[in-house]
């Protein structure tokens, strides 16, 4: 149910990519109290070259649901926090221990392990800050930080990366590598869009359908995820690839094999397309992130 | 102005200490989605032998601005929680490298740095989320959410544990000390005070009587604690004693000599106690308190 008037989302990139990377860097500025080198480490880490999927997740949900985006802005500050403090730590020598990320040093590479933990340490930090302090009314801020709480948390993104770095000693099969992934990434990319919709007053069924569509992109970003690793060259997804597979750790194509992690990405795309339909044309743009989702290489 | 009836603190820490333990348990529990590894790690590092000091700050802060000590319950928790996640990251071998915390392993030597990275990142997201879903109104949740964020980010807690460690570079003088002292443990036990009043809904005069007695406490109680270092020995203390100096970190008795640094941390306890005076016998608890952090061997 693609239309044949949908506007890549490279249009939608470049409407909303300056002003994420814009109040991103509002919120990361020089103050009191906050020592430069970890100032600096904070922002190498926020505001390098990474896609800023998260963000636009928001704002494109709060214009799903009939809302603007500069009320939503906060809460996509708030997603790549956590996204960048994620990565930091995923990065660090006793976990992934990555020397690479979107093309640069890793963060501990650049700045030192230590620097590094407490970057990640405030990045996190600062997400709830962002939250508590700037969406409005305070009701609507409250259940946000509830909701980015929830996923982020032991029972969420840490409990998938705990189980994510003990791999090889977990069960191999296609259940295990879903449930790491839905709380790793999905719950992430989930929550980016129902913050975007609690912002803009979304009702019952608004929220049903960003749920069913998160849910499909969720999974099918971790499989093309997966694919750019097994075919990807290094040089366009800026990081180490076949990695995974050196690693011994749980993949889609490792488990389904290539063709048919392509198409399981493919089908979920198209019912997250379909999920849209009660959304009418205010989600055209989460629309085209999902075919973006599909043919992205990197 | 010592009363001759003050209660002993012990005799408010056997009241409060057995609700709050339990009520750390109860936000520790089995949850679907926390790996088994990860969540021993986080009781481990939660339920230990702390002594409980910011969470009991908490209750009898909201005491003493005429509140109950059940509606705080969450806000004691969230703060414990986030001064245990800071505890387990200060400890890692990239940061202090402690072998011994509480008179136990620390939590990277019992599960492991990549266990240890996480169930600090879980216990600081647990803290967000306990106050946004427990505090009630959401309007005092949410300001409560960005107290504590605003004292545990870059320009608070994490700032000031970036100075701590790259340490013997900064300048080596009382003003410097001080500054990574305010930010690193004054800050933490201002919000303590601060949450618990908010909840109790407590007037401006309350608020800055507490905050100048947090201000005093807080500044004393380092100071004790580096008294401590150089007095203590490894057993009463249950960590290693005689680091600091062994690290060339800066401390007060470092800086102003014991004898010296003893008398300021009297004046300090003097200071605090004197701020009470208008929040009348409520605050008998944070009198108590105060004597404690003067006359504590450990």
């Amino acid at each position: 149910m693609v239309k044949t008037t949908l506007a890549p989302f490279a249009e939608y990139a470049a409407e909303l990519r300056p002003l994420i990377d814009s109040a991103l860097g509002a919120r990361s500025e020089p103050a009191e109290g906050c020592p430069d080198g970890l100032r600096e480490a904070i922002r190498y880490s926020l505001l390098g070259p990474g896609k800023r999927l998260r963000p636009m997740l928001v704002l494109l949900s709060a214009r799903a649901c009939g809302g603007s985006v500069a009320p939503a802005m906060p809460a996509a500050c708030a997603v790549e926090m956590v996204h960048a403090y994620s990565l930091v730590h995923d990065d660090l020598p006793a976990m992934d221990d990555d020397d690479l990320r979107r093309g640069r040093p890793t963060c501990h590479k650049k700045f030192g392990e230590s620097i590094a933990i407490l970057a990640g340490d405030a990045l996190l930090t600062m997400a709830f800050e962002v939250l508590a302090k700037e969406i409005e009314p305070p009701q609507i801020a409250a259940e946000c930080c509830a909701a980015l709480a929830g996923v982020a948390g032991p029972c969420g993104m840490v409990g998938g990366q705990a189980d994510d770095v003990a791999g090889t000693d977990t069960k191999a099969d296609i259940d295990t590598l879903e449930s790491i992934h839905r709380r790793k990434t999905g719950a992430m990319i989930g929550v980016s869009l129902r913050l975007g919709a609690l912002i803009a007053d979304a009702d019952g069924e608004q929220l049903e359908a960003l749920d069913r569509y998160g849910r499909n992109i969720g999974l099918a970003f971790q499989i093309t995820d997966d694919l750019l690793d097994v075919r990807g060259n290094e040089q366009t997804a800026g990081k180490r690839v076949g990695k995974d597979a050196q690693r011994g750790r749980l993949t889609f194509p490792g488990l389904l094999g290539i063709e048919q992690s392509t198409e399981r990405a493919k089908d979920m795309i198209r019912q997250a397309c379909d999920a849209l339909v009660p959304l009418g044309a205010g989600a055209d743009g989460l629309e085209s992130l999902a075919m973006y989702v599909l043919e992205r290489d990197r």
